[in-house]
């Protein structure tokens, strides 16, 4: 295991205490593994919280800041965090006007953040979730009944905190955070395994000439594995069942966003993004806003995702509202 | 070699093409391989070029745009580009008030750009170039004669690019160009190689409990090949020949780069970050301004530089003015 660590135990504080000395005009860490904006809690506002395991950074600590989220919840690498956790930063952004966690769908997090939404409701806390699921991947998986959540849940991130930025109430904010579900999709692939620190060794095996189609963000089995491909027709195949599962159709407005997950330079990404373009254009579909970056990852896995979000004019609106993260940030 | 890419030698025009879609709104392909800010010529402003082998992305592409460079020339992988290219360049950008060049210390790269400025001044437009050489690794390298030009490139970029913006004249931004190569040191390191389409393997041999102290950002040897170690003494066997070079002293107002070699991810950078921002207080020097993330990369590679700036008021104005790039962008 080659890594710039010290060690797998001190990793996750390590990295919190590196984003507060980078970032300490956007962000404070409240509690242990507890990352808020800084000027948390604002009186008035519905505070937009996410969290999960460590691994898939910049998400989420990285979008906590203005226009995004009000506070992040990191666990371990790939470890679902704790509802105390859960609870503390739920306190900490309460401003008077509710709060939405922003869930993927797996297991631990799932069951986590309801206990933490429970026991906020007992201290007076108007808590709401939305359960991210975009993954088109597969039905059930390792760690989840229903869909995965993934790369969807970034683009709900920013669109959701730039609502409650501008003063939506709990239920506009939640109503919101659906519709991006509901517009959402996505699918990943992976050359290579990573490797999780306490572990020690790659999650999975895979050939030399193979690749893992539709892997999840923690190396969880895909729909298939296949013998490698060129970058366009890996395209395809991802963008294929996204477009079509919706499904996606003529006039459609989109955002595009291809992720990496870790290990991949960005000079494959837009190799990547240029073939989802013509993919997309040839159904008639619209291409008006794009992401092209590491933004969910799983460690330093090869591979990418491809996400689309159909768009209509408030979904554009609150996408190009000024953010300002360690990660993300534009119009401020 | 597990890649997403069709084929080697359409890996750049494919990863242009993808730029291009990608961010219509701030550039456009002017010529084959070179990518030129939309609204250029701007009239009256100091061009600002650069460029290098592809395969350090998103330097320079990624850095076209607003308040930052007018033009980038991309070569093959880890190649020159050519005197056609930054002479296109140059005259696509030149609005009368001449054109600077930004430009690494690498012996190739030099001798084009020094051709290619000759052929723009025969056709009327004055060219000034200043050279990039801040890594101290060694003193003469595999490409180079005197020391690599290294991340201190990226900061350059962008606050020559915002004097140029502001109006300043083509000594004005020369000298400031100048200014930023004088007060800026850098050092990297690599836990693996990286491998070049073209080749089809890995550049370098490098044992599972090995690093290479000192890398170049093409995989050039660096000063020692070590046995793995801590992310605490990696980054003071990088810290330490910067800070004693200049040398960095007490006092000192430094902007601080941790860059990811296009492998590592992000969560492994904050902690290096953690750790140089103790060493740098710990000799009384204030980290002021930050960038911590993947901006001058060698393709995969895993590994990662630090880079110090000294800083000045007039420096720091220039960082923190407004910038709009694919891969940089605040303030607007």
């Amino acid at each position: 295991m080659k890594k710039l660590i010290n060690t797998p135990d001190t990793l996750v504080d390590e990295e919190l205490a590196g984003m507060a000395a980078a970032h300490a005009d956007l962000i404070r860490i409240e509690a242990p593994n507890v990352i808020v904006r800084k000027d948390a809690p604002r009186q008035g506002k519905v505070g937009v919280i996410s969290g999960g395991g460590s691994g898939h950074e910049p998400m989420h600590g990285g979008f906590v800041g203005l226009g995004m989220l009000d506070a992040a919840c990191p666990g371990a690498v790939f470890t679902s965090p704790v509802p105390d956790q859960m609870l503390a930063a739920t306190k900490a952004v309460s401003g008077g006007a509710g709060v939405l966690h922003i869930v993927k769908n797996y297991t631990g997090d799932i069951m986590n953040f309801e206990i933490a939404a429970e026991l906020a409701g007992a201290e007076g806390i108007d808590v709401e979730a939305v359960v991210m699921a975009d993954d088109v991947a597969v039905k059930d998986s390792l760690y989840t009944a229903g869909r995965r959540g993934v790369g969807g849940t970034v683009l709900a991130e920013k669109i959701v905190g730039a609502a409650a930025e501008a003063g939506a109430d709990l239920a506009t904010v939640k109503a919101l955070c659906q519709k991006v579900q509901d517009n959402v999709r996505s699918m990943g692939m992976a050359l290579t395994s990573c490797t999780v620190p306490a572990a020690g060794k790659p999650t999975f095996d895979i050939g030399d000439d193979e690749m893992e189609i539709g892997i999840g963000i923690h190396g969880e089995p895909g729909r298939e594995r296949r013998k490698l491909a060129t970058a366009d027709e890996i395209t395809e195949a991802l963008a294929t069942p996204i477009l079509d599962d919706m499904p996606f159709q003529k006039g459609d407005r989109v955002l595009a966003f291809v992720n990496g997950m870790g290990g991949t330079p960005l000079i494959e990404l837009y190799v990547v993004f240029r073939k989802l373009h013509e993919i997309v254009a040839g159904r008639g579909i619209t291409i008006e806003r794009n992401l092209v970056g590491n933004y969910i990852t799983s460690l330093e896995m090869a591979g990418c995702s491809i996400t689309l979000l159909k768009l209509d004019d408030e979904l554009v609106r609150f996408w190009d509202a000024p953010v300002h993260t360690p990660a993300l940030r534009w119009g401020v």
